[in-house]
Parts: structure tokens; C-alpha cells; sequence
């Protein structure tokens, strides 16, 4: 950065065309999306050329030396710039531009993945994000954003990721019901995650059918998944339920059917 | 309800007393809450005494006759007083003035729970919300709120809980460390969920160590569980990380902890 150099202020050209960004439409036509805050933005700065522009506040130039120095372009902002940009309030100064990280399946299949999550009309871009979360902490390969799911890169996504949106493989795909097809072409066994499902994740894990290579699918937080998508998997899953509640939230059913199927993949490898 | 009763609109002063039950002070003054939309308004219903007053639009009335049957006080609501009480969209025409339901933890402890789970300085409502939906589901006998955690009556509480608020024994408590302590005087063994700690959950389970009654303790999203608290339990406990996240989010581990307490839990009855 040129040293005092006017920082951009909320109505600079390339702040408000950032600003775009928050929205899907300027996102999809760009190929760009927004990262916020310096736990996001060391992750996005691991891999050359995928942070095109660091917008960052003087405070945030010499507490994160290391980031500004390890991005191509740094342009300074001021505090209301930033706040213009950043959808929460603490970014803690530092806004990076990236470009779309999503790779086909196809791509993703070639890596031969051991657990992946599939998203089938997953509409609450938080919920999306939290999935992506503890699908990287499972040690999923891969989570495919299907059909009507929400935008991974969506700012309420990207955030509830907390970083996972950069570890692993991210695929952006039309119709769930060719993924499902996909997945099981490539050797794969899909589950459905199905509160109604008539194979119990408990009896599956003692009978050691979760040590293959997995694909979880999920439904939406509202409807589940339709009935056709999940008669395509190879079977349809239900967390047990021990108490009076009706349902687990989509989360909450995701945690514990990825981590279900790390723990098999585990003992297998013992 | 009165046939041809004028509906109580926003202003009206039973629709404004019970609009003050958004704000927590309000509520531990009254010792009341609200409960929103069918579903939370008939699991408030099963137990006699506990709806003081339901609110019903008209067509609330005729679409859950049954509901408004067994309200003991039926109070007629135009959309716009709905609206006003509602903190969502979506109430289907009924608002539950409900009283305060929860016990002791001396009390809770009286019927020998099998699995509880402690929530320390959880701030955020949804997040209590879900991990007591998930305690339900994965059959927990009780929830406690210690310290300086949320109100278990904050509408997003209540409304995340789907009904599980009404199913287990919720405990509010005050200092968490005097909570772990009852708890093992009790003989239940108290596991502080951390992400430092030094006890793998897998290793846990394949060494038969959780088929105890246990309460796990979760702390803040965003501090976790203060070292001295988490020294006072009987074990550190961490969900494996396997790929890349630096942790889970609260709602996730909870899942993953409970639903492993349970499945040992179920494994020993066998």
C-alpha cells in the first residue's frame, strides 16, 4: 500500500462494486464473493490468486501485516467503507474480494472422496455453512451444494463455515437426483438422512455398513428430502429418536451421521 | 370464546401485558412466557394449569378447535395483536401465555437421569434452543441453564427448541461449578465437552467409559468452558477434528456428545 494513500470511503467505485457482491446475482456473474474478517481471509490467502483484492482498514495493515503482505492487491478502506462491505460488525478491519473455489463433481469424484455431504434444497445459508463446518471436521472430502440449495457463498454461509468453505471440495450441482446417480456410478454408497427412514443409524454402524465410502444427503430444513430422491439412495437413514422431540434440526442430524460414518471409516482403518 | 366478541387488537391492555413477556425481566417478574404457533401451544397444553391465557385469531379458532377446547382461557386476537405478540411471521393465529415450568436441580436429580446436559454461558438462544431439541431427541432426562447462560423462556429459545422446552426437566441455576458438583455428588459422572480436552469421545466410547449416567457440560460459543470449571469435571472431553475446522460449532459437538452417550447407554441395556 502507498503510504498515505487515501483510504476509500463507502462510495469509492471498486467499494461499491464489492458491495455488489453481497448479492448472489453479482456473485454468479463475477465469479467473486466476499470473505470478511482475518480467520477467512488467511484461509482464502493459502492459495495463489483466489483473493484479487484486500480491502483493509489502516488498523487492520499493521495488526495483520502478514495477510496484507501476502495479498497481491491491498486497498485501503476506512471505517465506513468497511462497515459498507462487511455484514457483520466485527470484521475486525479486513474484507477480501476471492474468486468462486467450486470444482465439479466430476473433479471432485477423481479424488476419490471416502465421505462427502450433499445439500438438496437447503435454504438457510447459515445452516448450509454450519453443515460445510462439521462435514471438514468429520474429515469429509466433499459438500455438493444441489438443486435449490442456498449459494455457498453466500455471506451468512461463508461465515458459519468459519473457514471450512476453503478445506475441502465444493461443488455447486443442478438436479440432486444426477448426483445421486453420480455418486453411486462412482462406487459410492448415498445415504439419505430421512426422519422416516427405515434403516436405523445405530444398527447400520453395529452391522459395520457405514465403513464404505459415503455420501450423505440432506433434505430440506422444512419438507426433508422428496420421497423419489430418497428411494434413489441406497438407503434411507433415521437418527434415533430416544426422547419426545419430533425431529433433530438439520445441523444437528448432520453432525451425528458424518460423524458416524468417520468413526466407521476409522475403525476399519485400525 | 365469547361468539361475536370483539377480537383484542395491539393496544388492547391484555394484549400489551402480554407483549412486556418479550423482555426477560418481565418475564422472571411474572414468572410467565410465550409460546408461539400450534405445535409449541399444544405441547403447553398437556400439562393443566400451565396456559394461563391463549390468544387465537379467528381462524386459529376454527382450524385448532381442539387446541382452543382445551385452553382454560381463550382470548380472541386480530392479526395485527398477533403480530404484535409473535416474534415470527409464521404463528398460525396462536400465541400461549405459559407459566414458568422448571425444577429444581435437587428435584431433577430425585429421578435418577441417565444423561443431562449442562449448558454454561451459552449466549445465543437459538443455539440453547437446539441443544435442548437434541437432548430430547437423544433422550436426555434434563437440561440445565447455568451461570450466565440465556434465559430458557427467550422466545428464539423456545421457538428453537420445537417443543422440547415442555418434554425434560429444564433447571435454572446459578454458579455452574456448584451445578458439576451436585451432579457428582449425585454419582453421575460429568464430562466437560472441550475442544482442548485430553480424552478422545471415540476412545471414550470404545473403552465402555460412557455407558454411565453422565451430564456433559457445554460452555460458550465463544470462549468454551473456563479451564477451572472444565479441572472441576470428571474428564476433558474432545470430538475428534479429522480434517481441517479448527472446531465444531456448540449445537454440532452437543449432538455428537449426547448421541454417543446415548448409543452407550443403549448398547449396555441390551
Amino acid at each position: 500500500m502507498r503510504p498515505g494513500a487515501d483510504p476509500f470511503t463507502r462510495r469509492t467505485p471498486r467499494v461499491v462494486a464489492a458491495r455488489r457482491l453481497q448479492r448472489r446475482r453479482d456473485r454468479d456473474e463475477t465469479g467473486l464473493f466476499l470473505a470478511e474478517g482475518p480467520q477467512a481471509v488467511r484461509e482464502a490467502l493459502a492459495v495463489r490468486g483466489r483473493v484479487t483484492e484486500l480491502f483493509a482498514t489502516a488498523e487492520a495493515v499493521e495488526r495483520y501485516a502478514d495477510l496484507v503482505a501476502a495479498a497481491a492487491h491491498v486497498s485501503p478502506i476506512d471505517d465506513d467503507g468497511l462497515a459498507s462491505l462487511a455484514e457483520t460488525v466485527t470484521p475486525q478491519g479486513l474484507v477480501a474480494v476471492c474468486r468462486h473455489l467450486d470444482v465439479a463433481l466430476s473433479e471432485a469424484l477423481t479424488r476419490r472422496p471416502r465421505l462427502v455431504a450433499v445439500l438438496a434444497a437447503v435454504r438457510d445459508p447459515g445452516n448450509a455453512g454450519t453443515v460445510l463446518r462439521t462435514a471438514d471436521a468429520a474429515g469429509a472430502d466433499a459438500v455438493v451444494f444441489a438443486g435449490e440449495t442456498v449459494d455457498p457463498y453466500n455471506g451468512k454461509c461463508v461465515r458459519a463455515s468459519a473457514g471450512s468453505l476453503f478445506h475441502l471440495d465444493v461443488v455447486r450441482a443442478g438436479d440432486p437426483a444426477v448426483v445421486v446417480t453420480a455418486l453411486r456410478d462412482s462406487g459410492m454408497t448415498v445415504l439419505a438422512a430421512d426422519g422416516y427412514g427405515n434403516h436405523d443409524l445405530d444398527t447400520l454402524a453395529d452391522d459395520g455398513a457405514l465403513g464404505v465410502p459415503t455420501a450423505w444427503l440432506f433434505g430440506s430444513e422444512a419438507h426433508g428430502l422428496p420421497a423419489e430422491l430418497a428411494e434413489a439412495t441406497d438407503a434411507r437413514v433415521r437418527v434415533p429418536i430416544h426422547g419426545r422431540a419430533e425431529s433433530l434440526n438439520l445441523a444437528a442430524a448432520a453432525a451425528v451421521c458424518l460423524y458416524a460414518s468417520a468413526r466407521a471409516h476409522r475403525r476399519i482403518a485400525r
